[in-house]
């Protein structure tokens, strides 16, 4: 996507062909600065403080983060200590175990001094591919998004809330919850988005930071404020992205989703999740069978003295889940649903 | 209640015999100041600008804002400026109306030179009254603690949420949703109280403030957090105040507190308001009768150009309230139960 009318995607190989530069997340909406990563250490850094964060987008950096470490060393045991590091990032976005898998997968049977390059080109594919899923995302997406625009009077937009940010920064580009937002608005129809907050980490401010540069109205509203807005009939849809959604389409997501869930089906508003496969945890049905990170309180607050609690995400039941927004269609959210999509998985 | 051991209430008249002395909130919690206001104006900017909430608080404030504009001109014609300056500062809370018709009541049929003494006499019996109301909600509260508690293995304490701040800083002593916190924990029994933040003011830090001073466990969480708390069986009793609940128990109270009902009704965790008589508006029944002030979006965010939107309260609709608890005891959220307990207003 365009910032300041020039593309970037989110992460890329830098241009002595190695590194790693990203955009840091940490310094957004105030200032637009890229970095560079040359370590294992630097990727697991950046995972962890979260100059870079999103579900895909921490996938596609930990296979890069192996693409470092296997630069210094190349072995079985860096590669398996690479994944450890790596994996101990952050425990509740499924996608980090998904792609290091799939690059021990294509790595360990390689000899060790063969590993580096297949190392890039598998890294540089997964980023491709993620790209291309969520295009297919948004494909998918915009028809519900057209919908709802026909079943309102005039010119009024179509109103979406959103929670935390499922835009192009947290994926490689285009971004999932945000994509069929993004194929409305470059179709010239007017579409709106209340943008959460989304205390602690105010991830809010990156989505509307991203809607800003390309142009999409929008509005920042606290967490509180979203149910009622719903009661008040002033949103049309709710899209959210996942951190890991089972097979039973229970959906992890950022902390308080769950509550814009419960506004949404008491309210009648259809709420739906875009969930790249990548997202799925096919090992698992039941909400209580993820974990949930728990993150450093001073998140929350810095008065001394003050005690607090910062768990980071939260999962929605399948029951309160309108549908599920994949690469390969809209299904629902059950794991009938999601098997009727991903047959293979069955 | 104490602060550093001393006595305090919110709200007192100074040593002048005439000022009104208030506890700064909005210097909560870095630092505990008193503040001396002597005219109709400061009551008004600090209703305004929240130097001092609550909707009971700032039922009594208005009281004395009245007082202070007498001293100036006790006439008809600024009695009645008075009562509308004071009256436009907040449209929510229904206390404001509530004290400020009350002492026109009394004050109106006496002669300009006979109201001042009186209209002191009648704010500091409303004040006198807004304690005696609150330690009766504590009382009829407790019972409902105890059960928790009752419930509960071994000396696991009786779990709280709380959104905003419903304590002794939002009324003149006491507090009504920490009321029964107050005297359970007095009683020497485990309580604890999760604490939401509440953006976008953070009253959430006045509540852990005046909790720390009592010496009542608690934590804070941002508002996105308690959802997943009674998910995981965290909680044993949500606990509110209100700014105005309808006759037929319609709970307008901070913004987000309807999210956390929805997510108390889905995890099966019992949801009491704390609703003094004075927050009753028997006038109404609907809560789209409500008005739902907006305030400064710069409260949100101070990113320039971000655009924002500020909605202040919500209505938690009757049927997601296990009971309201009033200084005549609890009773349904609902024109029956009200009407049981305030036969007068049948």
């Amino acid at each position: 996507m365009k910032v300041r009318g020039k593309s970037y995607r989110t992460l890329w190989v830098g241009a002595d062909g190695w590194s790693v530069e990203i955009i840091d997340q940490t310094r957004l909406p105030a200032e637009f600065h890229v970095l560079r990563l040359t370590t294992l250490a630097e990727v697991a850094h950046a995972i962890r403080s979260m100059q870079l964060r999103g579900a895909p987008l921490i996938g596609v950096a930990a296979a890069y983060g192996l693409c470092l470490a296997l630069r210094d060393d190349p072995s079985d045991s860096a590669l398996a200590t690479a994944r450890e590091t790596l994996l101990a990032t952050r425990p509740t976005a499924v996608n980090l175990r998904w792609a290091l898998e799939r690059m021990e997968t294509e790595l360990r049977p390689l000899a060790p001094a063969a590993r580096l390059s297949v190392a890039y080109r598998a890294a540089g594919a997964m980023a491709d591919a993620d790209v291309a899923i969520c295009e297919r995302i948004g494909c998918f997406g915009e028809p519900l998004l057209r919908d709802a625009l026909e079943r309102k009077d005039g010119n009024a937009p179509v109103q979406v809330l959103t929670h935390c940010n499922a835009g192009w920064l947290a994926t490689i580009d285009w971004g999932t919850a945000l994509a069929p937002v993004y194929r409305v608005h470059d179709a010239g129809l007017p579409v709106h988005v209340w943008v959460d907050e989304t205390r602690p980490r105010n991830q809010g401010y990156l989505t509307a930071w991203e809607l800003a540069q390309h142009g999409v109205p929008h509005t920042v509203i606290v967490d509180n404020a979203g149910g009622l807005l719903m009661q008040q009939g002033k949103v049309d849809l709710c899209l959210v992205g996942t951190d890991r959604t089972t097979r039973a389409g229970n959906v992890a997501n950022k902390i308080g989703t769950y509550l814009k869930a419960l506004a949404a089906k008491d309210c009648g508003v259809p709420f739906y999740a875009a969930v790249p496969s990548p997202s799925i945890d096919w090992s698992v049905r039941e909400a209580s069978e993820i974990p949930i990170e728990e993150r450093d309180v001073r998140e929350v607050h810095d008065y001394p003295g003050m005690p607090a609690h910062n768990p980071a995400f939260d999962v929605t039941p399948a029951r309160l889940v309108t549908g599920l927004i994949t690469e390969r269609g809209v299904c629902d959210a059950s794991e009938a649903g999601l098997l009727e999509l991903f047959p293979e998985k069955r």
